[in-house]
């Protein structure tokens, strides 16, 4: 079956799947227990070491990718190899028709925050684990690395550059995850068509090394995009390369770009020779193996804008969320697998954040959802939204501008510990009521 | 423009590329240097740290996403706003029509192995850079850790089962690379579809606690997929799991697998309690957190099969390859950027591999493909092989069973001090003739 016409996928999404999901389904409709009411709820135990907060994403890319979660000719001859009749059958009319809330793309999240829970019978649900799963784990590991980058640039605009060192498409939900987060742009041509992101970028070491000089590689630059552009200075001298660029585009040029190098003291000196030479509009970029904590070193540095590559889309060391997909909840019956050291409560979750009269959040509280509910205060905020409704998209779902939004007034809403990059405890506690 | 019908992608493949690359393109043809004739190679400057070897992945990714690398009306449409008319005429008749060599999908690699090696117009080669680089970056990552833990595990048989953890399509790129390094199935169905990998699977936890009981669940199990399923036993208590798996199925049941716990001992204790039962043939699949350290701890347990997620589709700590792709020729003349502490050659590069009479590989040797060809010794073996002509793929590329065997007999032709887990060296040196 092929993928709707909006759709980044090419086919359906329905083998994106765990064989074992299948097999399962098999084994529960030749017994009659696929039908079953069941809460399944994506959750993480616990956020990567010392990390303070994540960041929800990829909400969206699951709504996209559930709309094309169907079983088609070409997927049915797929599985009939490994799948019974019955099951095919149940497959060949499959459509997700159950319920769906999640906490909103942008929002914050801790270990035990019940990000994304889903209702429907044991057969409809149980399928959905590895592609909800997938996205989850792969967009908040990313939107959540990209936030720290862009709370310690405090302001000043990071680029996105890191499509080549990660999976071609993963490359385009890490551009979505990291603008979500607050980054300025992207590097990645796809993510612009996909998702309506800036893209921005002028020109590699290969450009100035096409030609027999660096002036004549600056001189065709500028001729084609004029001197509002950004020339690469660190080819080969970085002092000559400043001298070279202010000679030919003049004092009005928009950039210069460091790629490589000790970038506080190159910042420093390029800052002072632009100044020197009456540029002192020309804005200074940074790129080159930059995370978050060198992001933070290059703090009284005066530089304008950084670019950001493997650091972003390898998550900065958590490349995925450890978030699992558990089913909480069967016939309104709560279940929990029995484990000494893993955190999995029965029960279907809600969760709730509260806030003092200032803003600052102050604790994230988890309950039953159909238990008693917690005492309510003033300021406090409901997480978990209504996202699928019958297997449809609620009405108005946020748009991904204003999910960056969104994170940019959570950020605001932590106490001013917990956006330290150190290792350290959560941001704000979580108060489990969860029996 | 939509893809061709074989391939992967929905639409082509041409804006998985960063901005820069059509921005300089643009420049180079305002001036007339985009069709000056060069050389570009992927390579990397080390390996990650301690790691003795890499492992070449993606090159067949590479030809398909080569083919669906067109610039049609939509792309155009995109790229109108930033480019302008010239550039555009160009793309609109753009296909790569030049060369690309590159090290066999399997082959070892090291620090400055040149793996690929495109030629062509700075115009036609400049614009391939980004999208070569994601799938040589993913896919190298995810073999070379792959392949670490196919050697620990010394013959037993690996089940690659973490697409939940990285991004959906990434996932399948992730089975196939770990297949190629000798994993023997995935869970992943896409890559069954795909690539044509053996898939399997039977039930997680969602399953038993769907039921009322242990015992109901296993019965649906086994009355759905037969006793030569793999029954889960440590949803509760393993022991008694255990004993309810064998009342169930027999002592025909195919395998219990644990997911949870100090593995090493469960093993063991499964083993015995499984034999003392008379299931002496019953296979004990371990999983849960498995990476390579981990398998070679287990490898003096009685453990059939190892159930691998996380680790494998992370890279095990290096979930990019660092391969870069630079200008190294132009118009026969070689070219470098100036760096204090990088390396990086001038002008275009071969190698090959030197081995005894045993077989054993002894080092690899890097020159200059118009320089001086290095003295020729028996066993000697020429890395580099054509992919493309004038932009065609050649007669006979390998498939990929071609190159999981190519792999295997790699690994074997290493010192065998080069392949053990702990940090250190590369397995064999690489000699640079290059001046």
């Amino acid at each position: 079956m092929t993928a709707a016409p909006h759709s980044p996928y090419r086919r359906s999404t329905a083998l994106m799947t765990d064989h074992y999901e299948l097999t399962m389904l098999q084994a529960a409709l030749a017994e009659g227990s696929a039908d079953r009411s069941c809460t399944f709820e994506a959750f993480t135990r616990r956020l990567p070491e010392g990390r303070r907060y994540g960041v929800v994403a990829g909400i969206g890319r699951v709504v996209e990718a559930l709309h094309d979660f169907t079983f088609g000719d070409d997927e049915l001859a797929q599985l009939a190899p490994i799948l019974d009749e019955a099951t095919l059958t149940y497959l060949s009319n499959y459509r997700f028709d159950g319920d769906i809330d999640a906490y909103p793309e942008g929002e914050l999240f801790f270990a035990g925050s019940p990000i994304l829970t889903v209702r429907g019978s044991f057969g409809s649900a149980c399928i959905l684990e590895t592609l909800i799963l997938s996205i989850l784990n792969h967009d908040c590991a990313i939107a959540s690395a990209a936030a720290r980058m862009v709370s310690v640039a405090a302001g000043r605009r990071l680029i996105e550059m890191g499509s080549r060192r990660t999976h071609e498409e993963s490359a385009v939900a890490c551009a979505r995850a990291a603008y979500l987060a607050g980054f300025g742009s992207t590097s990645n041509l796809e993510a612009g068509r996909r998702y309506g992101i800036p893209t921005g970028g002028t020109a590699a070491h290969s450009f100035t090394l096409l030609h027999d000089t660096e002036e004549a590689a600056f001189v065709a630059q500028i001729a084609s995009l004029g001197v509002d552009t950004t020339l690469l200075v660190d080819t080969y001298d970085i002092t000559q390369g400043i001298a070279t660029a202010i000679k030919v585009a003049g004092t009005d040029l928009g950039a210069i770009r460091i790629d490589s190098g000790d970038l506080g003291v190159l910042a420093r000196a390029a800052r002072d020779q632009l100044d020197a030479l009456g540029a002192t509009k020309t804005k200074v970029v940074l790129s080159g193996d930059l995370d978050e904590y060198a992001i933070a070193a290059l703090r009284s540095e005066p530089v304008d804008v950084y670019g950001v590559g493997t650091s972003v889309v390898t998550g900065s060391g958590a490349p995925t969320a450890s978030m699992v997909y558990k089913l909480v909840e069967v016939d309104g019956r709560p279940v929990a697998k029995r484990s000494e050291n893993k955190k999995s409560y029965g029960g279907r979750k809600s969760a709730l954040r509260r806030y003092r009269d200032t803003g600052t959040a102050t604790e994230e509280v988890v309950y039953l959802a159909d238990g008693p509910a917690p005492e309510s205060l003033a300021n406090d905020k409901i997480l978990p939204q209504p996202l699928l409704r019958a297997g449809k998209p609620v009405e108005g779902l946020p748009k991904l501008q204003d999910s960056r939004q969104h994170l940019a007034a959570a950020l605001v809403s932590l106490p001013w510990a917990g956006l330290k990059l150190s290792r350290g405890e959560a941001a704000i506690p979580t108060t489990s009521l969860i029996p």
